[in-house]
């Protein structure tokens, strides 16, 4: 083992940008806003996050799926240029609002703002957001809902929890999605549950296979849906 | 199929803060000090981009016991607040320095220009810089490098490739990794490398099992090495 040095970038540099106190600020005011108009309304809204490919969709699917019946539920889906995910879910027969960021990795409290003035909030129940993918900056931009939701998925490797601390802080549930794939990928699932205990002891964890259903019906009790 | 409507993000928008021309433009110059400084001192530099667990590490690993005893390898690795993986290439004796990003979700020139201060140039062929886990944002920060591969693994799903644009039209190599898990996954390899090709002709693509080491002659081969 030979690490020669660790370079740190310090608080203020030049090109720290995500930990711009006037953006972190302006933020947190909006995603108040919007927080404040679904609590008024009634609408229940989950943010869904995580990497590319780690199942956000297909686990939104499958709740959708289980749960059109019950609520009236609408769907905000972020990509940066694509509505591939939208047309997806909107084949289930729900309201989809397509959130296109552009080059941004992450949805903001001021997109999800715009996003809200064109849904019909008196006629929506329940509101899944999916963000775009990525497990970094979305933790740093809350948008205004009731509970966040991160997915991961085993074949993220062994390590992906550690590595992302930030994003489990304020996780209500963290899924644990492909776990089919678990022995193939010599991942140890109790490692990873364990690893999201620790940096944050009241966050659920469930494990799924969001292309079978399996562990979804434990995904919606731990939201209390 | 339902999308009820789409939200564009609009250039200039208080959050829109990855285009921002001054942040943008003051790293192209660090990152043109880096390339002239590289040049100079006659080392080849090779970014490594791809999300969480694509297998940037193991491609990495991999190429480093084929190639140590043709050039002194030296080694940046981005993480947000861990060493985990530059401990991992470590191991194999060259020499590595790690990149703590804190929360940001990127590498910039800036720390990477930190990081070269750190190394003996002198004593360098060949540097491999690992960027933190992300298919976005390393797209719009060039570091100083002469050749830019993006590691993609089949298990992001069958859309990863035209969902992320931006990263592949600067990319030299994008390398399509566990394709052992491709049936698994019902993902059409082929469709991923057309998908690549539509964005940049340019682009060669790889086909790797890096955990086996399958491929990795191919990328050494694309990169000219």
């Amino acid at each position: 083992m030979k690490i020669n040095d660790v370079v740190k970038a310090e608080e203020g540099e030049i090109f720290d940008i995500e930990l711009d106190e006037n953006i972190l600020k302006a933020n947190a005011e909006l995603a108040q806003q919007n927080r404040e108009l679904l609590r008024k309304q009634g609408v229940k809204a989950i943010d869904v996050m995580g990497s590319i490919g780690a199942g956000k969709t297909s686990l939104i699917e499958k709740m959708v799926q289980k749960l059109k019946t019950h609520y009236r539920i609408a769907v905000f889906k972020g990509d940066l240029t694509t509505t591939i995910d939208a047309e997806i879910i909107g084949k289930h027969g729900v309201n989809v609002v397509a959130i296109n960021t552009g080059k941004e990795c992450h949805l903001d409290a001021n997109l999800v703002q715009k996003a809200l003035r064109r849904l019909d909030l008196e006629a929506t129940d329940l509101l899944f957001i999916e963000n775009v993918g990525n497990l970094i900056c979305p933790a740093e931009f809350p948008l205004g809902s009731e509970k966040r939701i991160v997915v991961i998925s085993v074949t993220e490797g062994p390590y992906m929890v550690v590595k992302h601390p930030f994003i489990f802080m304020d996780a209500d549930v963290a899924v644990i999605n492909k776990i089919d794939l678990a022995e193939a990928m010599g991942v140890d699932i109790a490692k990873l549950q364990n690893d999201v205990k620790k940096i944050n002891p009241k966050t659920k964890t469930v494990t799924t296979n969001c292309r079978t259903g399996k562990g979804v019906d434990q995904v919606i009790a731990a939201l209390n849906l």
